[in-house]
């Protein structure tokens, strides 16, 4: 006997089917979507050199005091990735010849050594979709239209998509007078707008020390919500921002692609990444205060991390939260097994053997007693393993070339003829 | 631009698409298996507490030096999982009221650090099948059922599949007089058959010190392969030895589950892991030299290691040979891309978005340029990605409602209407 108690690792989480199963749909839809776009899969590991993840372009110092990493047994400094961004750009810098536009989808877990809150792990999966190699907004409209797909392929229909521009923002700063040495602060203050509010906000800017006027001016900036009518307000503040030229190039091709509502412009949306240059994106709950997904332009990342130029634009899907609103909206399913066959005794086991091998045949997911039990215990342990039919097996039934078919949910129960498509039949129905 | 050398960790592999597409194909196939056998998904974390991996009924002293290990930002000892069994023990611990039997699957990546080789690495991935909580051989054979199904799916026709029995080969070396406290090494002599031969086998008997009369008995002994003329031939040697009495019963069922054929008892079949207690097989290329998958009963292994009696019995498939097997068998896909738009400029892109957006939603996967290039330059690139057939759209054609579709395979083009229903089928014809 162990003397270990055995637990998880803080901040590991496992899953069990009920649980796995739904997780396992996410991950079908989000490939799904993917493929439907061109996107293809791509898998990198999860242990990378420490060189690589902590390099002057790759996660940044907040990131680096975050990443796990160790000595192996042969002396290499090892990180695990902290995303799959970083991982990417090391690919693409190892296959140089890649043909462009590179499109790929990647899932898998992530690591980050961080504090633990609900929703919120050191393991945790990904799953983003990014292309590489053109400039083209089309490819900033394929990765929202992919988002707003998979919102509706998980049933949700209750959601927000904020669009903003990185270039946009920073000329809006320049208007508002904010010196362009504290530009970045002040967004990182106008991040906060969802959680601390304007009044937060504008506190905040005070203690970045943005000036008064400033402060003014962007408290009326980060108001501003709508679709094509705030970018005519804006381009009165900033006119010829090139920002605006690629949201309303935006717009033009996400309605191209029947996408004519479900997203807002939102000045105050910045996403904390640096990295983003364009166009950014966040999906999220309407009422929760939940991001699903976001995403956005990053075209001087992996030319900083690689030295050569591939402009990039992604959408990221936080698997945590879509998995959580889903388990609260749906519940989680028990079982993907359809039928349960209970041999009522030894002599039967051939024929329900072969019953259950034709069923496999046919496709039905077939389970059989395999602990010989009586049909009570059986109906007891379908019961609580969420399987609703079962089929009896008896030596009458096999004499007579027949079965009892039983739905344990509403009790109801009937012999009926040992004839596959018979069988099959009183499965599914 | 970086300074750093960007090289993966020796011992991980990068997959691009066209690797990454057939090994999802593996996992997806696998997947639907094991759900027709009433197997449902688990996962569970890559990190595992370094006590619950190294602990004395973990993996034991060779994986011990073979685990990656490493303390946290906290000063925690963690692990990286070596196999899905440990883990699988330690929740079936943290779960004690699991309704039994709980068949489960689950891959993912697993970490050893070992010597690497052609299709050896220290970071790869397995899949498992196992059926905890039943002693019923029925389990058993479910596992050599699903092995045999996998491999038909795969398309291969030409595979072996060696079934023993722990108490058979225990048996058998006692009636050799081989000395119970060496039965361990002698197993491990005869498990180098494959490798060394006989002649090999009988030189590594000699070398563990076993005696002459002892390695003619066995040398005889592993010469017998067949299927139930075997056991007749040892049930002479063993009389009422347990393990005939399971191989009679899993070859019982077995057939009433319409297998017939295929598989062999192989006396020389051990499988190094010490913890098999009863049936054992393993399921490889004929001809080839490559284990695909293995497996077999581990009654006492749960036990040893959570201290309640857990039977298991389990199947687990190598996805590195599966996966290389079939790369030289039908090679790669390079794309699930079923058709490419190429706008002819500016004024077409809108007709052009709104074309890929119905084909996605008849579930077409469709890609459309996003880089601007002319006609030639976008067949270049589509006959690079694997992309058969182009829909090219001009501006004659948007006002005459036609699109032109080629197969840049054959490169034969035509002119179509621009009706979803013509195209859809002329993309798939």
């Amino acid at each position: 006997m162990s003397d270990v108690k055995l637990e998880r690792v803080k901040g590991t989480v496992d899953y069990l089917p009920p649980e796995q199963m739904l997780r396992e749909e996410i991950f079908q839809k989000l490939t799904q979507i993917a493929n439907k776009y061109g996107f293809l899969p791509m898998d990198t590991p999860i242990l990378e050199k420490w060189e690589t993840l902590a390099g002057k372009s790759g996660g940044g110092s907040e990131i680096k005091k975050e990443t796990y990493n160790f000595k192996d047994q042969g002396g290499r400094q090892i990180g695990m990735r902290f995303d799959l961004t970083v991982p990417s750009a090391r690919v693409l810098a190892m296959n140089p010849k890649m043909p462009m536009p590179f499109k790929r989808y990647q899932y898998g877990k992530i690591y980050r050594y961080q504090e633990i809150k609900p929703g919120r792990n050191r393991e945790f999966y990904q799953f983003d979709m990014d292309t590489y190699g053109t400039e083209s907004i089309v490819a900033d409209a394929e990765c929202i239209a992919m988002g707003i797909e998979a919102f509706k392929l998980f049933g949700f229909k209750e959601f927000n998509i904020r669009v903003n521009n990185r270039k946009l923002l920073k000329g809006l700063m320049g208007y508002a007078g904010v010196d362009s040495k504290k530009i970045k602060t002040a967004l990182v203050a106008i991040d906060k707008l969802d959680k601390i509010g304007i009044p937060g906000v504008q506190k905040e800017l005070e203690n970045r020390g943005i000036n008064k006027n400033s402060i003014n001016k962007i408290s009326k900036i980060i108001k501003i919500q709508g679709t094509d009518d705030v970018l005519n307000q804006v381009e009165e503040l900033v006119p010829g921002n090139e920002g605006i030229k690629e949201l309303r190039e935006l717009i033009k091709y996400l309605n191209a692609m029947k996408i004519r509502s479900g997203y807002s412009i939102d000045l105050s949306l910045v996403r904390g990444l640096e990295y983003y240059t364009g166009t950014i994106f966040e999906i999220s709950a309407k009422g929760l205060n939940v991001s699903f997904a976001g995403g956005g332009r990053y075209d001087k990342m992996i030319e900083n991390f690689i030295g050569t130029k591939i402009p990039a634009v992604g959408i990221s899907y936080g698997i945590e939260p879509i998995y959580q609103v889903l388990v609260k909206k749906r519940g989680l399913k028990k079982t993907r097994t359809q039928v349960y066959i209970v041999p009522i005794n030894e002599k039967v086991m051939k024929k329900s053997l072969g019953l259950a091998s034709e069923l496999r045949a046919l496709g039905v997911n077939t389970e059989i007693d395999l602990k010989n039990r009586n049909l009570s215990k059986n109906i007891e342990y379908a019961n609580k393993k969420g399987i609703k039919k079962l089929i009896i097996v008896g030596e009458r039934d096999v004499k007579e070339k027949k079965v009892t078919i039983k739905n344990i949910v509403t009790g109801k129960e009937r012999r009926i003829e040992f004839k596959m498509t018979i069988i099959n039949k009183a499965i599914k129905n």
